[in-house]
């Protein structure tokens, strides 16, 4: 039988009600004929609590410690889910990570699948079980310990069942009906989207559009897993929510599909460093070793040996970043008159494959930002994403701006 | 280095303040040299959460997805402790009872342990670790499955560790601070035992003085383990709480150890049953088939052919033990009159290894209640005890009568 892999979130599990909604719908694909495999996060606010509970009892916690508690709570929902599917008379049973086994690397906390071996589940479903519920989010390591995969892993877990097991589709049922065109609070002409491409979904996710996690997105194309996201809250028909999947399945689509924002951004300058070579180097070096998410970089021009190095990162990691260029000035690897953090900014992305072959885009982009007098400050910019850097007072203006001048509300 | 074996129960890990509290007590006996296995419990009402939400969700439910969702707190708390101890510079980590492994029979929900090869973790404390922080009250099974032991199974699995591991002791810290000649509660006069036998502590358990899990203290008296019951509340000395032993290193002891009582009895009667042989071996196959659980048996005299049984279980049973005897009549197997619940009665018994080498207890207990107007409904004995069932009102003042008589208040 074809096997369908079908993702709950933490809101779709948060009691034993949305369980129950849950395992109907999983009853259905079940009835069509599916195999199921369900994979389940921890019920909302369970995960929360305990990693409250770990960060309380040692700040600078062991991650195999971590991974063992904070893994617990996707135990109980799988488990959980288990029993209601029983209840309803669809043989289920559920698995944790080491029993399937799911194996990862031993980076704990941010573990990577590396093998799911398929042989004991297809057993079971052999021998006339209709759904594998599995516990997402976690695995075990080569030495044995739990392991879990970093927030969001339950995505990053279904997808990887999905092209381990050659799953006919993921279904990623989530809080929201499907992926739009920008953010609805923001903007109220927002359209959903039928079908997106995979690498406009990872540009998306990775500019901060919450609806799928960029490691699933990643993996969902590299294995050409069809990736659907839609509403656990909703009577769903099989075209509902939106599709993620190869370029080559979208016959129409517009040149940009969506408009993305973050609003937790903040810029950095190092003032007047002495330029030399390997100094760009030096600087991310040391951040990336501070543990700072540098996303954009813009260098000017250097003028007397010295040059200005500005770079953006989440506003939350500004310390880090301080500390780490401290380190360092201290050091003697770097020199510098000062460094200035703006923490005002936010930053708004226009995303589309069709960029490849329009022209134009970029102009256009600024062009709709200079007529609603906002001020770009840093720009970057991929094969399909332009991304700028502006004041956050002008963010939903932006955004909205820009919805309307790409005509999102309207389907190709 | 020798191996101590601390079990913390549910109360004594209930907040983290209380695990920073435990953790402690660990770093005294580490500071004295010992390698400890720590068990812990679920953090208390965690238990009753996850059971709870079993039972809502399928009240006829798969024991091992019971065993699955109700294991996870013990994971929690048996994580916390080990990072709590690390934050004391105590280096231990946590175990999951598979990952011992913990070896039981498929059982799901009231399993044996039937093997812990003690070699993983003796092999890090080859390495230097000096805590062994394990998930109690869990195992695997042959099949790969997370089984339980059934409630108060941690006591279980601490005493099957300190077997295991050829422990020097294994330390119960619980809510009370020893080993009591009666509930404190009832008798102000109860005073704390220093030692008592395990056969003393057997009865004492089955009878519902709930310090200790009926099946820890078989389980100790068979691989002789030293157990100690001591408070987690208190400040420790090396001869704190009381200490369960082989009858021979308790020199002197008082002719009756302690008085024991259950409150939540109930005594049946089935009226006029047609006394045939093979009669009790049908009514007590019926009710241990439906999951009664029968203390007391009392069969009077044959009349005519017909006779009356009388039996006590658990006042929560009457349900099933009607349904079962029901189901008996109905299928032809029992012919009798009428079946008759007393719910307001009370179990009291008198315990004490001195009674197989003195006469007159069972004559003096009696007397002491027939001077108290006490009126005895059904009597049991075995070598060490003697139980009565009488109207639950009286219970308290039973009870205090005996303490009294045997001067439980005065040391041997």
């Amino acid at each position: 039988m074809p096997v369908l892999v079908m993702k709950f979130g933490g809101t779709s599990v948060a009691t034993l009600d949305r369980i129950r909604r849950a395992a109907k719908r999983v009853g259905v694909e079940v009835a069509k004929g599916y195999d199921v495999i369900v994979i389940v996060s921890a019920m909302s606010g369970k995960t929360n609590e305990l990693v409250g509970w770990v960060n309380e009892t040692s700040p600078m916690y062991d991650a195999r410690e971590y991974d063992a508690v904070v893994s617990s709570g996707e135990n109980v929902t799988a488990g959980l889910m288990a029993l209601t599917l029983q209840e309803m008379d669809v043989p289920a049973r559920s698995w944790q990570g080491w029993q399937v086994p799911v194996k990862t690397t031993s980076a704990h906390s941010s573990a990577r699948i590396e093998d799911i071996p398929p042989a004991n589940i297809m057993t079971k479903f052999g021998e006339g079980m209709r759904v594998a519920v599995v516990a997402g989010f976690q695995g075990v390591s080569p030495e044995g310990r739990i392991t879990t995969l970093g927030r969001g892993g339950s995505d990053t877990t279904a997808v990887a069942f999905a092209a381990a097991f050659d799953a006919e589709r993921c279904d990623i049922y989530t809080d929201v009906d499907g992926v739009y065109t920008t953010d609805p609070r923001v903007s109220a002409k927002a359209r959903k989207l039928d079908k997106i491409a995979f690498e406009e979904m990872l540009e998306l996710a990775s500019l901060g559009a919450k609806v799928l996690q960029t490691r699933s997105v990643e993996l969902a194309m590299r294995y050409k897993v069809k990736l659907r996201v839609l509403s656990s809250f909703e009577e769903q028909s099989d075209e509902a929510g939106t599709l993620v999947c190869a370029e080559e399945e979208i016959m129409e689509s517009n040149v940009v599909s969506g408009i993305a924002f973050s609003r937790d951004e903040a810029k950095m300058t190092l003032v007047s460093v002495a330029d030399r070579p390997g100094i760009a180097a030096a600087i991310f070096t040391a951040l990336s070793e501070g543990g700072v998410n540098v996303d954009m970089i813009v260098q000017n021009i250097s003028e007397e040996g010295r040059t200005d190095m500005t770079w953006s990162c989440p506003v939350d990691q500004i310390k880090r970043a301080e500390a780490a260029i401290d380190a360092a000035k201290k050091s003697g690897e770097l020199n510098f008159d000062d460094l200035i953090a703006d923490t005002d900014v936010a930053k708004v992305s226009v995303v589309g494959i069709g960029m490849r072959s329009h022209t134009g885009v970029a102009a256009k982009m600024f062009q709709v930002l200079s007529n609603e007098g906002v001020n770009i400050k840093v720009i970057t910019t991929s094969e399909i994403k332009i991304s700028v850097l502006i004041d956050r007072k002008y963010m939903e203006l932006a955004v909205q701006a820009l919805h309307d001048a790409f005509e999102l509300d309207k389907a190709a």
